[in-house]
């Protein structure tokens, strides 16, 4: 039930796919160096291991409670937060300008896992805040960002995405909440907020002083659909007259979600507006909501894609140790009729080597991920920068649906590396497969993410970013080992012919929609056997040099095979699918099934 | 939530994988008719749809109870349970010489999997039951026979497997319950039986009115390990001077598992002869207990892997109607903008068909799987009756664990194609999540499962099992649709280079061990497709003769095109992994993992 930081790792995928110290180059980075990155991971996976983590048990049992109005969480949580707040971790990436310390996305996504390996439903309140943080950074006015931005920034104040209504899920430009101009002598160039939103979020709790709602809502007139939907900031608390915020918004916490897991994330259904005096600010400019959202949101899908690394990691590293202990019949072939640890049983070895290559290939994927994003903001204008843009867009919808599969799969074979003691809830296991099933639903159902990739991403720059992503995956061929290169040769074949098919002008409509699914998980394993080879590639190099853990970089060897010649084929062999276009999604009438 | 029998399709894959009416031919069998399979499955449909499944949302929420070693089960179940015995269905396998119907396993696996589907929890008291049954029907003696196993066959009483100790789970043979001879004046040939079984289900409960644990234990002097284990009758309630089976036995439930899912079956911890007074009666021979268990085991086997049939034919049922009813989205390509049922998304409908056709798959392998149990029993001594003992056993292992694993995954996917309220508790899909979970564990973990197919099936007869099976398969080929031909041959072809592999006398010991995950889930695949590949031939036939149910055979030919084309592929990629030996599996140390 302990969290270890896997931090040898975390420091390889940054040194090796996100290429940290590159980025240290690039303007507004030179503060990242290696003792900086080391005194940065090392301090929060303590505060993840000794703090949050301990909580996480507890946080499952007693979960968040909601008593008129107020939502309470387990104790240690406000202490939890305080801690995490005092340490500066909530402003890594934020921007200088308003307190933040500027660091690399990157970097700080290798400390957001770990919180949310140590505690995932804890994680998704600084989770949603880094969300609103990205909002306000990019689209609001000066005043909204000295007020609210820098409080989120130091984390004293936490944040929360409002979009879903009943009706509006999937389809967010369905939603029906209203804002009207307010004059309003208190707050000049407000608006009066009047809706209800579900699936909150952390949208109503106690560890924090003050909560600011980011609400999508409808200004009078607007067209229908997405086009007419404005960004607010609707905070729990405004300035009263001496600029304290204790005065107290219309709004309101009336109901928590009863859920399968993450029984410590309030999941709030939040009413805004009943006596008609909800005060609102608006955020960049009227009808701009969606691109305010895409903003929000592309931030939360990779750090909830990292959610599916974090359970991994978790998972992996509970059922290691059950392994290791537990002590059942002789191993097959041994000369001793002893019993041995589970561990060195075959069977139980594949499970467990399923879960951590899985896990380290994800972390690879989105620290990768991660790092485009930071280029993508960093670099000058220029081809350079139009790539590395063009490369977070398109591994954005792979990391989010790919791990989050993936998250679930392996928090599954947790629960069966522990056989009977799995399925008790007592150990632990059962909890990393209950909390992770939300992940490939929230934030975009995996299926919205697949659309997403097959969809636009494909088609951005006339295919120019898969095609760059196919040229990278090939020039690094050569290097490789023969078996990993057969493999991944086959691999990117494979890749080139899924993303020609469906990117062909001739398809019909919905046929590729009919391949999304499978294509993105074909495409995360081929990226994801990619960044494992050019693992192997550095781990050799520094053996041959001498340099490093030498039990470390042998190890990372191992993990890269066995991604690459057992599990890289299992993603290939999706490939007929992806090319069947709808016919047979539809074969069977809707009455007839 | 309802549920609703699936009978077109489970008497069709009766009829064709389960040839059942050529079962009708073999002595024992002759009251098998079209008329009386037709009413029996509908009425077994009716007390699972109308009774049992409306249990299963407050069995989960309530749960079993235990107070003061009672267990109670909630409100309703004792009815359901009364409505079960009086309907004669805990008999329909039952040998007609104790009170049973003597009808094939394979028509009473039909009605279990209604049962299962519309309350897995509730389902194991007559599963375990069945597995009792069994065990006395092959091994106990006359007077036994008369005594428990008629209660058992008409269901008035229940039955139990006590087999796992706190250190002898997948190992039973490290196992220390204690039976030592009586001299009891009460009952001649008694053994005194002492020790703490776990993980007993139904070894406590309400709904019947006495309970026949089945206890695995060790006799005086016994050899250590598997061989000196023999079998024991142990009721929960022993005849009094009357005969009446008033006098309670010497066995406490002493505490009950907090699960993750079947809620409503009570796992219990058993803690027998507290009093130094707790009865027994030996089934079979002193040291034959293994021998009986595997009887119970292999019947209970097939059992829980169609409890992996029933979880994904409910999940499906579920998502299926949540998909016919949310309205989100217009369809791409559509001529008009107007959202419309989530069924109609390409993306939507891959997640249904993929649970409706592997369901099918499943459904026809379990219940071939049970024909051949059945063909075994009633076929005259023989090549013939060898062979079918030689399909069952092989085919037992992989029902087992490719059930049940699929069971797990397409859980996952009816909570996905509900969005955010697949993963709130009230919607009911989570629940089947939960549920479904344990069916991989129990029973012999499905790792257990992997190395009795290819340690033990694959050899067995110096491989005549597996080979009959390929060249059955091959039998086929010739007449199925060029598309379904391709895949399907090179299937069959992977499945022999696999088992050859395993089989060759030259690998190091461990290597069939590391590959046997793989093959298990390769071998599910392959004969799901060789099934699916005869249902959809047989449709053909049917509808070129214009007999049956149109929509039926033409859906089930579109249900066989998606399996073979699209999912049978995934199971073949894993061919590398089980031929890779044990090597990557130990490529990092125990200490580096």
């Amino acid at each position: 039930m302990t969290y270890t930081a896997p931090l040898k790792d975390q420091r390889f995928a940054l040194e090796t796919s996100a290429r940290l110290f590159d980025l240290a180059r690039l303007e507004g980075f030179e503060a990242v160096e290696e003792d900086l990155v080391e005194a940065i991971l090392t301090e929060s996976g303590k505060l993840a291991g000794e703090v949050w983590a301990p909580l996480n048990r507890v946080g499952d049992e007693k979960g968040a409670v909601l008593k008129d109005g107020v939502v309470t969480l387990p104790e240690g949580f406000r202490d939890g937060y305080r801690q995490y707040v005092d340490g500066g971790w909530g402003s890594l990436g934020g921007d200088p300008d308003y307190g933040g310390q500027g660091l690399p996305f990157a970097l700080a996504t290798a400390c957001q896992e770990q919180l949310t390996s140590a505690n995932m439903a804890f994680s998704l309140c600084p989770m949603l805040t880094l969300g609103a943080i990205e909002a306000l950074t990019a689209h609001a006015s000066e005043e909204l960002k000295q007020t609210y931005l820098t409080k989120l920034i130091s984390g004293e104040w936490t944040g929360t995405m409002n979009l879903t209504e009943p009706q509006a899920g999937s389809d967010v430009g369905a939603l029906r909440t209203t804002a009207t101009p307010a004059e309003d002598s208190h707050f000049p160039d407000s608006w009066r907020i009047k809706g209800q939103k579900i699936y909150i979020t952390w949208g109503e709790h106690d560890v924090a002083d003050n909560i600011v709602h980011l609400v999508l809502a409808r200004t009078p007139d607007a067209p229908a659909g997405t086009k007419g939907i404005s960004l607010f900031v609707v905070p729990k608390f405004l300035p009263d007259a001496e600029g304290n915020f204790t005065r107290r918004n219309d709004l309101t916490c009336v109901g928590l979600e009863e859920k399968l897991g993450i029984h410590a994330s309030p999941t709030c259904t939040m009413s805004f507006g009943d006596e008609d005096a909800c005060v609102g600010f608006m955020v960049g400019r009227e009808m701009g909501g969606m691109r305010a959202m895409f903003t929000m949101m592309n931030h939360a899908r990779i750090n909830v894609g990292l959610q599916g690394v974090a359970i991994g990691e978790r998972a992996y590293q509970q059922a290691l140790a059950y392994a290791k202990e537990r002590v059942q019949s002789a191993k097959i072939g041994a000369t001793t009729r002893d019993p041995v640890a589970i561990v060195d049983h075959a069977d139980v070895r594949r499970m467990l080597m399923t879960m951590r290559t899985s896990t380290e290939a994800m972390r690879a994927l989105a620290y990768a991920n991660a790092a485009a994003v930071d280029r993508a903001h960093a670099l000058p204008e220029g081809d350079e920068q139009v790539a590395a843009q063009g490369r977070a867009d398109l591994l954005t919808p792979i990391t989010k649906a790919w791990c989050t599969d993936l998250g679930v799969e392996l928090a599954s074979l947790g629960v069966q590396v522990h056989g009977g003691m799995g399925f008790v809830e007592e150990t632990g296991a059962a909890q990393h497969y209950r909390d992770a099933r939300i992940a490939p639903i929230y934030e975009g159902t995996n299926g919205i993410q697949a659309l997403d990739l097959v969809g636009r991403k494909l088609n951005m720059a006339g295919g120019a970013h898969w095609k760059a992503l196919l040229d990278d995956i090939r020039a690094d061929l050569p290097d490789l080992e023969p078996d990993q290169r057969a493999v991944m040769s086959a691999a990117a074949a494979t890749f080139e012919t899924g993303a020609n098919w469906l990117t062909d002008p001739d398809r019909g409509a919905n046929d590729p929609a009919a391949g999304a699914q499978p294509f993105t998980r074909l495409s995360g394993y081929v990226v994801g056997g990619w960044l494992m080879a050019q693992q192997a590639k550095e781990a050799r190099r520094r053996l041959d040099a001498g340099e490093g853990d030498a039990d470390f970089l042998k190890a990372k060897i191992a993990s890269a095979d066995f991604f690459i010649l057992q599990l890289v084929p299992t993603g290939m062999a999706l490939l007929g699918a992806v090319m069947a276009g709808e016919g047979p999604l539809y074969a069977i009438a809707d009455e007839a099934l």
